[in-house]
C-alpha cells in the first residue's frame, strides 16, 4: 500500500504502537509536541545527522534496511566518539507520497535492529513528505561524564585506531562497480540469513563491455560495512583516552582535526594502518591502492584516539565490547581490536612509508559541497 | 559564490565564528563529533521538525531569511507547547551544490534572529549536500519543571487559545494567487524596515485572465503569520493549564488530539473564535469562509489549552510573554491574548454556531501523506 493510502497520522500510530520505548527515563515519548527525559546528572551529549538520497545512499544497491541500520549508527557512532552512552533516539523521516508502506517499514526494521545493539530508545520524532528521494535525519542524545573531544592530545601520546580502515570505501567502489542484477543480490546483505559460499557479484567497467567477476565472500565484510556500519563502542577506551573523533571522511583528515584542535603534529606509520585481507585482495582486483583507501576513504566510523605512552593496547582491549553482544550476522570480519599507528608529535603532519622514508601527510578526504 | 566553490568545511569553520553560543551550560558546542551540555536538574524536553522545499515552503514567495525563522519558531513552538523553556537549537541544513553562499547565509539570519527572540543557543548541527532541493531540519532541547501534556484536560476546564486563529491559512492562500511579480515583493517581509503604505498586491486566479488586486497593509500580517510566525512563550500559562498543544494542523484536529489522549470530549463555541479583521477582509475578497479558515486551517503556531474553570483570563494575561521583548517590526497585529472558546465535556465533540445550534466537530486539518 502506498503511504498516501495510510496517512501520516496512521503511521505514527503504528510506529507509537511498535517502537514505543519501555526506558523508564523516557517520561514522555511519542505522541505530544515534545518528548520529556528526565533530569540528568552526567553531561548531555548530542549529535544530529541526515542522509539525503542520492547523495548518502543509493537506493539501486542499499536496501530500505541498510539505511534505517546506517542512520542510527552514524549518529551512535559520534556519540561513542565522546565517550558517551547512546541513549535516546529522534527521528526525521520524509518520504514521498507515493512510496511504498513495506519501504517505510522496512527503515523501522534497520533502525530498531541498530537500536538493539546500541540499546538506544527511541524517544520521538516526526515523519513527513518529501519533495524528491527520501531524507532520514536523526538525532541521538547521550550522557557521560568523563567527556573524551578533540582537542586535548598531547605530545607524546600514542595514536590508535579500531578496526581495519578502508573497508567502507573499497566497498563502495566494489557497489559502484556492480551489474544490475548483483546490485540486487547485495540489498539481502544483513537482512536474511543468506550464505554466498561460493557466489560471485559481478562488475562492469564503464564505457567497456568487460565483465569481471569477484567472490561475494571476499567482498561482502566490505560491503556491509558500507551498507551498515557498525559503530564502536567506546566504553573502555574511554577510560584511558585522551582525545578521540570517529573516522568519517577519511583517517587522515579526521586526524589533521585532532592535530589542529589540540594545537599538535602526528606522524603515523603507513605499515601499522590495520588493513584487512579482504581489502588488500579486492583493492588489488579492481586496480586500488589498499593504503589510499584506507588513510582517505571514508565512512569507516572506526574510532580514532590518543592515549598517554603508558598504556598498553591489551589494557584496552576491551575496547570494542558491544560486538561480544551483536548476533553474529553482523560480523564476518574480525576485528583486530585496537592498534597503534603513531604517535603525537610536537609539529608538521608526516606519513613514514615501510622503508622508513617521510612525506608530509596528505590530508584529503570527503566533504560536502568539495570539488570534485 | 557558489556552496561548491567554497566547501563544507570553510562555511561550517564560518558558521562556528559567527554563531558559537557563549552560553555557559553549552560545554562543547560546534567543532566537535558531538555537542555536550551541562548535567540538568530540570527535565529535559527534546522535539524535531524538518522542512523540505516543495512540501514545506516554496522559493517562490518564501525568502531565505524566512525559511530560517520559521525552522526555529516551529520547534520552538513544540517546547512551549509544553510549558518548557526552548534552550538549545541543533540544525541539519542541506543545500544543493550549485546554491548560492548569499542564500545559505541568509538562512542563517533567518535562524539568529528567531534565535534572538527566543533566547535560544545554537549548540551544534550539519551541513551537508542535497540531491534535490533544500531540507531543514533542526531539534531544540527545553528544560521545564512542570511539563503540560495533552493526556491531562478534565472535563469542565474551559478552553482556550492564544492569538488569531486561520491569519497563516489565509496567508497562504493570498500568496498561492499572487502574480510573481507580487510573489517577489512579499519577500521583503519582516527582512528590512519596507513600509507598505498604500501599495496593492496583484491576485491571479488559475484558468482566467482575471488579476485583483488587494492592499498589501491588509495580508501583510496574514502572510506574515505564514513565513515566519512567532511561536508563543507559554511561561505564565504553564502555570495554570492543564493540558496543551500548539495548533500546527488546524483547531479543530489538534482539539482532538487533546480529547482523543484525555478521553474527554469538548464543546466548542465559534462565535469565540478568535479571527483578525484583516483575515475576514481578506477571505471575503478571495471567496473563503474565515471560519473554516480558523477551524482548519494549519500552521498558525498559536497555542491551545485548558485550564480549571476557577482560572481567569487575566489571571493569565502575561502569556504571550515574549512579545513585549520581540521587536516591533515583528507585531504588525495587535495579539488578542489569550480567548475561552469553549469547555471540555465528558464525551463527543460539539460545535455550537452563532445561533446556538450544535453539530459535530469536523476534524479535517493538514496531514502529510494525505489524500488530497
Amino acid at each position: 500500500m502506498k503511504l498516501s493510502q495510510i496517512g501520516e497520522l496512521n503511521l505514527l500510530r503504528e510506529v507509537r504502537k511498535k517502537y514505543s520505548s519501555k526506558n523508564s527515563s523516557i517520561i514522555i515519548g511519542i505522541g505530544d509536541d515534545a518528548a520529556v527525559i528526565a533530569p540528568q546528572t552526567e553531561k548531555i551529549v548530542v549529535t544530529t545527522d541526515m542522509m539525503n538520497e542520492g547523495i548518502h545512499f543509493d537506493l539501486s544497491f542499499a536496501s530500505p534496511f541498510h539505511l534505517g541500520f546506517k542512520l542510527v549508527s552514524v549518529n551512535v557512532s559520534d556519540i561513542f566518539a565522546m565517550g558517551s552512552k547512546p541513549n535516546y533516539l529522534f527521528l526525521n523521516i520524509a518520504m514521498k507520497n507515493d512510496a511504498d508502506e513495506d519501504m517505510f517499514w522496512k527503515i523501522y526494521e534497520g533502525i530498531s535492529s541498530a537500536m538493539d545493539i546500541y540499546k538506544t530508545n527511541l524517544a520521538g520524532g516526526d515523519l513527513c513528505a518529501a519533495g524528491n528521494g527520501i531524507v532520514l535525519s536523526a538525532t541521538v542524545i547521550g550522557t557521560g561524564d568523563k567527556i573524551i573531544t578533540r582537542n586535548s592530545a598531547n605530545v607524546g601520546d600514542k595514536i590508535y585506531v579500531t578496526g581495519h580502515l578502508g573497508d567502507s570505501a573499497c566497498g563502495l567502489e566494489i557497489l559502484k562497480r556492480l551489474t544490475n542484477e548483483s546490485k540486487d543480490r547485495v540489498k539481502h546483505i544483513g537482512v536474511t540469513g543468506h550464505q554466498h559460499i561460493g557466489e560471485k557479484l559481478y562488475l562492469r567497467y564503464p564505457d567497456t563491455s568487460i565483465v569481471q567477476h569477484i567472490d561475494f565472500d571476499t567482498v561482502e565484510p566490505l560491503i556491509r560495512r558500507h551498507l551498515m556500519p557498525l559503530a564502536r563502542d567506546s566504553a573502555e577506551i574511554a577510560k584511558h583516552a585522551t582525545s578521540m573523533i570517529d573516522i568519517s571522511d577519511g583517517l587522515f583528515i579526521d586526524l589533521c582535526r585532532i592535530c589542529d584542535e589540540s594545537s599538535t603534529g602526528a606522524k603515523i606509520y603507513l605499515d601499522k594502518i590495520p588493513i584487512s585481507d579482504e581489502m588488500k585482495k579486492t583493492a588489488e582486483i579492481i586496480g586500488l591502492d589498499p593504503i589510499h583507501l584506507a588513510t582517505s576513504g571514508g565512512e569507516d566510523y572506526e574510532l580514532l584516539f590518543t592515549a598517554p605512552p603508558e598504556i598498553t593496547v591489551s589494557t584496552m582491549q576491551y575496547a570494542v565490547s558491544n560486538e561480544k553482544e551483536v548476533p553474529t550476522a553482523y560480523f564476518l570480519l574480525p576485528t583486530p581490536g585496537i592498534i597503534c599507528i603513531g604517535e603525537i608529535i610536537e609539529k608538521g603532519r608526516i606519513v613514514v612509508d615501510e622503508k622508513g622514508r617521510d612525506s608530509i601527510m596528505k590530508a584529503d578526504g570527503y566533504q560536502h559541497f568539495g570539488s570534485p
